[in-house]
């Protein structure tokens, strides 16, 4: 298992250590979706920037003595080195700008891009992040939000698409739970640090997604969440996926935050309605009523994203040649029946792989355009004899 | 009681009697909005036309001598006068286009428009139809569909609305109930006579709104409901609205079928959410998805229509000079405080009229723009001191 993770690991690309290393202080010198410090570090870069954190010198624009005082106090005291070698020993990694692993959507934050992602889990968070969608909502839901929330979480598992959220209570975590209940995948985006099982309730379903899926975080290891980090979680959580979909929040909630930051990166939104009597649906109902779409179930979901601005490689087929995957993809796309279908089990199987490697490996093959899920079944995206270009993956 | 219904009756205008004997005929004669009838009635008029049916002479326009049969067969044994006489007899009446009561916004159904309307209860039909909403669905609804049915049409009532539906089982029966309870001014538009009481089950509140409000059909007396007649009633609540609302429906229902007629005669079409888990919820979350605007509240539906395209004369004012009001209509709007608001039975005592027609009446003074309904109590609309203009009534 742990073999299989270290065997499969996606390579991190063309960021040089010492600029991983700068990126890696950084997360540590400043709180997430900090503009001012973006800016700097689009002008100056992240070893340069470090520099002038921790010395006497004087940043590229203003900024408030005493806000200055507030990076320098953090700069004081890092190990960049210890920290990703920490990581590292949990099975966990750093993600920068530049690395072949980066979600390129998270750009559209401009200088509130996240300066790097902690992340723990097999799949390549980049090629999972491509075909995804957020399902989000009230951490105190009603039986019925739960319902639907895991519903649509295993909707979207069997249709091939990625399930993201934010591991709290309530409609988040129904919504993992859906995902990984149908053998699907799901990313955790946390407002602490990816070794922190916050809540605490849900340790086990944390672990069981860094498992299985992935868990990132731009708080560094051992950061604890605020009220500010959770707020600037969801713009992360927003702009990974194509778009949104709100079950149950009441007026205003943490989780319209999060929808009316996906519309302003342009990404879908949308609300799942429920009783008018109930004050958790309320604000869904208002969030309907301005811009959001209705859907009432996953295929609802997925036509709407499925048409939004086009993230995901795979309408265009393949744009990896099959000599460059790594060795664990080339092995389960060699796995697979040349006609027919077949489940993760005699995938990973034939693959020589953990039925949990195997499952990441079709996902982000799925992202490429190799293969496509049907419910509970994987095939081969058969080429059309005309145009050469392959089938469109997914429904 | 009945002497108050004799003395306040809204004059019927200028239609001579023998083409309202000729409607009074046609009524008969043909189905509800049957289209051909109804482009031959504007060429030569409803006299003529009679004639046309009854005799061997040629129609205007062509038609299968099959549907020439039916209609000559219907118009060999007519007794328009009598039909009049015995409709007098309990109350009731016959109002034609050209009627001072015909509610105008019928003719945005063009060939369709019905050839009059037989109408029981003490009010104007049209100045009631002026500020009105459809509320209809499911008969077969749940609890929460007639709650919300019922909550719609007690909270049209308070702000001063009609409500109009077609007092069917279910959501119709709840919203017409909701508007009585509140003291309100409702409207059922039946698909059979408006002496037949259909459904039997709900006789009694059909005689109730007969006595405080109004109950209309185009089917001439003693006519018994069709599925076609069902179908074809919900254009008339369509036309007579500003909006109409749909509470819980199932896929393919007739409360789509009204909902996207009144869409088409360029009325709000409005749907109240529900459970995505509800079949009866179903259709209206697919309306919801197509054009519909998402409502929670009578609040809501108001703000929408109330925009929508003014059929009601009160924004500018009355229309309506005070010595030109109906002896009862003036004796109640003399009954209202200067400056103070009073409720219906202050107002009734003092105009010396009773209840239900004291109600009748200030429905209809709001309509002409002189009162104002604000919950369950009445006032006048104060002019602006400025423009000379009254400020405009309800919410």
């Amino acid at each position: 298992m742990s073999g299989g993770a270290v065997e499969c690991r996606t390579a991190l690309g063309a960021v040089d250590e010492q600029q991983r290393l700068a990126r890696v202080a950084l997360s540590r010198i400043v709180e997430p979706g900090d503009e001012l410090v973006g800016g700097w570090l689009r002008d100056v870069g992240p070893v340069d920037l470090v520099r002038l954190l921790s010395g006497p010198g004087e940043p590229p624009s203003r900024a408030s003595a005493e806000r200055m005082a507030g990076y320098r106090l953090r700069a004081a005291r890092l190990d960049p080195a210890a920290d990703l070698a920490a990581m590292e020993a949990v099975g966990g990694r750093f993600v920068c700008p530049g690395d072949g692993e980066w979600p390129q959507q998270l750009d559209d934050l401009g200088d509130a891009r996240p300066i790097g992602l902690w992340v723990r889990g097999r799949p390549s968070l980049r090629m999972w992040a491509l075909r995804s969608v957020a399902v989000v909502g009230a951490r105190a839901c009603t039986d019925y939000g739960a319902h639907v929330a895991a519903s649509l979480g295993a909707g979207l598992a069997e249709r091939g698409w990625v399930l993201i959220s934010g591991a709290a209570y309530g409609v988040d975590g129904a919504a993992h739970r859906g995902a990984l209940a149908a053998d699907g995948a799901t990313v955790a985006v946390l407002a602490c640090g990816v070794d922190v099982p916050y809540p605490r309730g849900h340790a086990d379903l944390i672990a069981q997604i860094a498992e299985r899926g992935v868990v990132i975080a731009e708080l560094p290891p051992g950061a604890h969440p605020t009220r500010s980090r959770f707020v600037l979680r969801n713009r992360v959580i927003a702009a990974l996926t194509r778009g949104t979909v709100v079950v149950e929040a009441q007026y205003r909630s943490g989780s319209l935050v999060t929808a009316r930051h996906a519309q302003r990166l342009g990404r879908a939104i949308m609300g799942v309605p429920g009783p008018v009597t109930s004050g958790l649906s309320a604000g869904v109902h208002e969030l309907l009523r301005e811009e959001a779409v209705l859907v009432t179930d996953a295929a609802e979901v997925i036509e709407l994203v499925g048409r939004i601005g086009e993230l995901a490689p795979e309408r265009c087929g393949p744009v990896v040649p099959r000599d460059l995957l790594d060795p664990c993809a080339a092995r389960v796309l060699e796995a697979m029946p040349a006609r027919a279908s077949a489940d993760v089990r005699r995938i990973a199987r034939g693959a020589g792989a953990g039925y949990d490697d195997a499952l990441a490996r079709l996902y982000e093959l799925q992202s490429l355009g190799f293969v496509e899920r049907h419910g509970e079944r994987w095939q081969l995206v058969r080429r059309q004899r005309a145009s050469g270009s392959p089938r469109r993956g997914g429904p």
